[in-house]
């Protein structure tokens, strides 16, 4: 009588689900297809005798044949550049004189391979169009000479990006495998500079190739501590799956530092900085490994890439106060004269950056993701490291702590990228924690380093383990990309992703003056930072501008509240940021009171954009705020639904209500959208409104209705010559507005003015002609209702910022 | 045109408010009355020849004696006891042999001023009625022979508690004293066992004293570092405004670890244990001194003792899982000979307790308090720990960390009450935090002691004061006995709520084993203990159980889930835990599913006890859950206000809404309170909730509706007999239940059978009999409603646990 659960149980991703496109589809499916049948290869290297090509890539084309020929496939290798066939021939021969063999291969073994590998490479000059052509033509020659099957070619871009169009648009009208046979391209970054680059960029490559053709590298991706994240967590999801979220993750830190410095390669630099050159790709991607939800299978490729892109989709946005920069001191004078600048060039191009990235889903919520990196710094270092939440008290003295054992002493999990003082990738693991399992063909434990101390414990806390063999990301990269591992690469849909993220910091940075410091160790603690709320800021203060910027607005260094009278009612002016604290501070004070006094405060919250700093301002620094015991109503709304993002009960949702704890049954949003229709008459809402207000507010008086001031006059949803709500009976009316939406419910100014308190507080620069006009008239509420806002026996107060009450 | 802000400021207390008793006021009133007229105090000490007289009261006295006489106010001392007044004064005169001044006094002045306290005090026996009668002539007449204005008596009850009633009472019927002087009584703990003794005992106490002749010592409110625990506070604001509250604070940690074990006072110990010896008073007071807010005024006793009383208020409920305890091994043998206990006798008294306490307010909302004490452990040493929350990222490496730099060093405030390698009171704030003011008059700084380490760092990473003249707790309290300071006592209102606090787990405790420990080093990490969620366990797993405690009923180790048929449909059945586990999974992948392929999921669920788990597993291990795709619907209703304990809303609001994020628009309780009025027929709750599912859920057909089953084969509201809701049209309907409260929503059967989804969840032993009967009856909805629920196109799972299903 045994029978399947009827739940049929995907793997478990969060968020959103939208933006699976079509294009990942087709790419993995293209890709599969292709992986079985085999054959013959062809790997042209564009860039042949480059840097990048003599340093990694022989090297790793090397390693893929040693590994790959002999199991069915057959290679040949062209290397390519502009070079004229004669010089380039030399140049090709002298990269690949260096190429090793691994360690434990025979000698006399390893001379036979190279020779093998050489016979199989030849340079090319790939310049015009004939050239591309005729490489196209001498494949297929080869092939049908030799009697083979074609399996695919793979065409490695080692080239700056700006060649890119050209040799794609060549590749794709004549080097083209014929049909059966795949075409893999290999793109390095950068890929773009901003969104709108990167969206180019990638149309451009669309319209050569498909999806599944591109394989776009982030090295990083290919380094063996990174590349062991997800199998690392794959393997130890026992002891991991109740760890790895918001409840026991105190940070997650995802670094590399470097010691160098730009030196010598200013021109680039100058124009990316470290953001896009480090932290936009290698930890943004590092970042999605450690976040993403774990599929149930983690090689297959289009799950682990669609569970990445859900990472990005629950990236809270990052502001300008989400990072802090720097920029070590010698890197103006290294810019002026590397690029021959006037000595009045100042370079704002930060050369490190701290970043605090925010998941807002529930695995994630709250954990902090510290993503840093800079050049001229100590040392050089990269690694993850995620510190688990101390949950422990030890009962007996510090001194009987035995590591293995103590749950006091710190708990975390480091994968190791390399450098520093270990010297070497490893993947570490406190052994207070779990005794982690790791492939014991590719990971040894290490011994220990006595003396070698690691984030605050001695090499022997942890369990740690290093590669047996240490393989250079591209040659791992390259044998990825030969069996179509998808999700080693950037797909389009990953890079702009990350683009989307990081674009708008980097505007907004743009124009910030960095932090100066001296680097290496004399760096001290000027570039230590912390977080506070949602913000990141150095810990030290500055205490002396070295880069004169851009100049910025003087700050008044003390609290100034100026007092005074406005239309014969106390006026309370201020600086925005005091003015919003004072009045957060004064609400609760009048909440407190009325809680006291009635057990209940009634508060009537106006929307907008001015009450958005005053509702973060009571959600974060008001602990006394007595929110069990108040209800919240609106001053007015628009005629959408409340979940539209234009209704003011949104904002209240989004600012102030998912902070603090008010009980469901204490909220009333205004009822705008009954039976499905938004402000029908027939359903008479501002009734339904009115009616709940006498049921519950005594004598229908609030005991405080915050109120904006427009620069028309209007304030709620009482716009000059209302037919309605100015005066009379209603309590609550329907009103329309000169501005979209139009249609509005609002309180009517007698329902106001029964209030035992009404503040109204206007902000900005945009107000002041109508604060000064306001202040002349007298009771004139049919052209400006802000005038008519003077409650029966309660009391009103002006809260106006200098800009709108100055000028 | 300066005019005053019109929001009057009182201190900013949270939380409730409505506990103040008209006790309390008149207490302080009273006692400011009594404050200002000077003129004769009498002191009379009873029990003036035991222990703590001895030890510490009589010092306590004459230092109160040369602090105070001279100002103004004459003395004389009444050392009283049951012994015979030739014995007692011999007694009492070796009592007062060790008298000592300060230090500083020199020795001529110092015999001048003992000579004079002695001649001040006298023996007398206090046994019958007729001795307290002829005390209070005494004091009396020596007032009027020398011509003195009586201020006052203090009563110093230093007498077990059981002899508390009779001498109350003869105070209160013969030692008065005369209108216009004060009475001020004396009172040392234990001050009952628990709630209702401790009840009794203050109702005894109340019939013969005011509230504000009370004071009640906690002599922990007397020791210096305790007491400076909110002038810290206060003289700190501007540091630590920012700093003490929920965002920055990472825990506290209230701990008094004593070396000694209880050999000699078993026969106190066995009745009370180490929670009433030490936790429900001394770290329970130390609590609401760190956690209280803070008043204006700090000298303002009337706000100190309502700001404490806030606290008890704001304390979330102790439950079993909230502690851990233990007991040294030797304990029961001890308890065994002092006691003449058989060898069968076995103590369940705890000597060791860590108790996790939370204080669910804005300011402290997830803030672990962590209370501590037990006997016999590795050292002697009380303090308070306040540990701040790391936020920065060090940059540099470890090696250049500096101390009062270093952002990334522990930050941390400690009160430290006494003993532990520093051997004295100190207050400790790590350098990188602050430099704090205190009283120069009465602490200084602390020379550095190189080679000390506390809390993880040397005692050169602190500004460290010590007092500068080291005071006994009781000097200390009887100076502000005399000064009329309540707050540093307990008022009975404080005492009672922390009994209520305190008692519920005391009892749970009763019959709970602690675990043994050898006792000083030798205990290793035995006794280290975790939080995990709102529970406390001890990080070890215990390998064996050394004491044979009460049977416990077997575990199956593994998960086991049983899959069978139940009325032909899918059955899952486990053990409690797994089958929650097991639902909550299938419920996310059903969810996840319903978002991936609609973009929302529609949940019905339904109200009671069995859904209370699967809510908080739902709530805190669901991180893929799409909440914000999720609307969530009844499926019935009682007819009462939402905000009623006794509303299913209500419960889903505690258990669920609270935990997560779902959208206020996607949360759908059911209209049982239109119009004011509960489920009134007129307002047609039932066709409103139903046209509001039609308009959201397509084809009224809910993704997932989760049922109970009642004993009488009742499900959602539909009870045996119903005639609404079997059959018919209508969607939602009003019903009666035969328990209270009566009346009822409900979805109807036809509607939860065109769900996509229903699962039925039984658990407990109470349902078995249901269980067998309805797997034999056929589709009698009339009869059993529950067997009316069958899917027409949807499907059907019946979750049981064993003890619902096997029996």
């Amino acid at each position: 009588m045994l029978a399947e659960t009827f739940f049929n149980r995907p793997p478990r991703p969060p968020g959103t689900w939208k933006m699976l496109t079509v294009a990942l589809c087709m790419a993995l499916l293209g890709c599969l297809q292709a992986q079985e049948p085999q054959g013959h290869v062809s790997i042209i290297l564009l860039g042949a005798t480059g840097d990048l090509a003599k340093k990694y890539l022989w090297q790793g084309l090397f390693q893929l044949y040693l590994d790959e020929a002999g199991k069915g496939h057959s290679f040949s290798f062209h290397g390519a550049a502009l070079t004229a066939p004669e010089q380039g021939r030399e140049l090709m021969a002298k990269a690949l004189e260096s190429l090793s063999c691994p360690k434990d291969m025979a000698p006399s073994h390893c001379a036979e391979r190279k020779d093998q590998f050489l016979r199989l490479s030849q340079y090319r000059q790939l310049k015009t169009t004939e050239d591309y052509q005729a490489l196209g033509k001498d494949i297929e020659a080869q092939i049908q000479h030799e009697g083979l099957r074609e399996a695919g070619r793979i065409f490695y871009f080692s080239v700056p990006p700006f060649a890119y169009a050209d040799i794609a648009r060549n590749i794709n009208s004549s080097c083209r495998p014929g049909p059966g046979a795949w075409l893999r391209v290999v793109l390095e970054k950068p890929f773009g500079h901003d969104h709108l680059s990167a969206q180019q960029l990638a149309t451009e490559l669309r319209s050569f190739f498909q999806e599944e053709e591109m394989y776009r590298v982030d090295h990083y991706l290919g380094k063996q501590a990174v590349a062991q994240i997800l199998p690392f967590r794959d393997q130890n999801r026992k002891a991991l799956d109740g760890l790895w979220n918001r409840h026991h993750v105190e940070r997650v830190e995802i670094v590399v530092k470097e010691s160098v410095d730009a030196a010598g390669r200013t021109s680039f630099y100058e124009e990316y900085g470290v953001i896009r050159d480090i932290l936009q790709n290698h930890l943004t991607e590092v970042l999605t490994l450690v976040a993403m939800e774990l599929p149930r299978n983690v090689s297959d490729a289009e799950a682990v890439l669609r569970l990445k892109l859900q990472v990005f989709q629950a990236l809270r946005g990052l502001q300008r106060g989400s990072a802090v920069v720097g920029q070590y001191r010698t890197y103006g004078e290294q810019v002026r004269r590397e690029q021959q600048k006037p000595d009045s060039f100042h370079s704002l191009t930060p050369t490190f950056a701290g970043v605090l990235v925010h998941i807002d889903n529930l695995r994630w919520e709250g954990v902090p993701f510290i993503l840093t990196s800079g050049k001229a710094l100590d040392e050089r270092v990269g690694y993850v490291r995620v510190l688990f939440k101390n949950r422990a008290y030890c009962v007996q003295s510090e001194k009987h702590w035995a590591p293995e054992q103590s749950p006091c002493l710190p708990r975390q999990i480091v994968f190791h990228i390399g450098h520093g003082e270990l010297g070497s990738p490893a993947v570490l693991v406190s052994r207070n924690l779990f005794r982690p399992s790791l492939p014991s063909e590719s990971w040894v434990e290490m011994e220990d380093r006595p003396g070698l101390r690691l984030f605050g414990r001695p090499l022997s806390d942890y369990y740690a383990y290093s590669p047996s063999r240490e393989r250079d990301a591209y040659s791992v990269l390259l044998a990825h990309i030969f069996h179509c591992r998808k999700d080693s690469f950037i797909t389009t849909e990953n890079l702009l992703a990350s683009w989307v993220f990081w674009t708008p910091v980097l505007d907004s940075l743009a124009r910030e003056v960095p932090r100066l410091y001296p680097g290496g160790a004399e760096s001290g603690h000027l570039l230590d930072f912390e977080i506070s709320g949602s913000q990141l800021s150095f810990s030290q203060q500055q205490l002396e501008q070295l880069v004169p910027g851009p100049g910025s607005v003087p700050v008044p260094s003390e609290f100034q509240v100026l007092r005074a009278k406005y239309r014969e009612s106390p006026l309370i002016s201020a600086w925005p940021e005091e003015l919003i604290a004072k009045l957060a501070d004064d609400m609760e004070a009048t909440a407190v009171r009325a809680v006291q006094r009635f057990g209940e405060f009634h508060l009537a919250l106006s929307g907008g954009s001015s009450p958005v700093a005053l509702f973060q301002e009571l959600a974060t620094g008001h602990y006394g705020f007595p929110w069990a015991h108040t209800h919240l109503w609106l001053v007015d709304e628009r005629c959408v639904p409340l979940s539209d993002p234009e209704s003011n009960f949104q904002g209240l949702q989004a600012h102030l209500l998912q902070h603090i704890r008010v009980p469901y049954y204490n909220i009333h949003p205004m009822p705008v959208h009954l039976h499905q229709r938004l402000c029908a008459e027939e359903d008479q809402g501002p009734q339904v409104y009115a009616r709940e207000i006498s049921a519950l507010v005594a004598n229908s008086s609030f005991d405080l209705v915050l109120l904006g001031m427009g620069t028309d006059g209007h304030t709620a949803s009482l716009f000059p010559q209302s037919p309605a709500g100015l005066d009379g009976e209603q309590l609550v009316v329907l009103t329309k507005s000169p501005l979209r939406p139009h249609h509005r419910m609002s309180l009517s100014l007698p329902l106001i003015n029964r209030a035992k308190k009404v503040a109204v507080l206007v902000m900005g620069r945009m107000k002041r002609e109508i604060t000064l006009l306001v202040s002349r008239v007298g009771h004139e509420p049919k052209k400006w209702p802000i005038s008519g806002v003077l409650p029966t026996s309660g009391q009103l107060v002006w809260y106006m910022d200098y800009e709108a009450f100055l000028g």
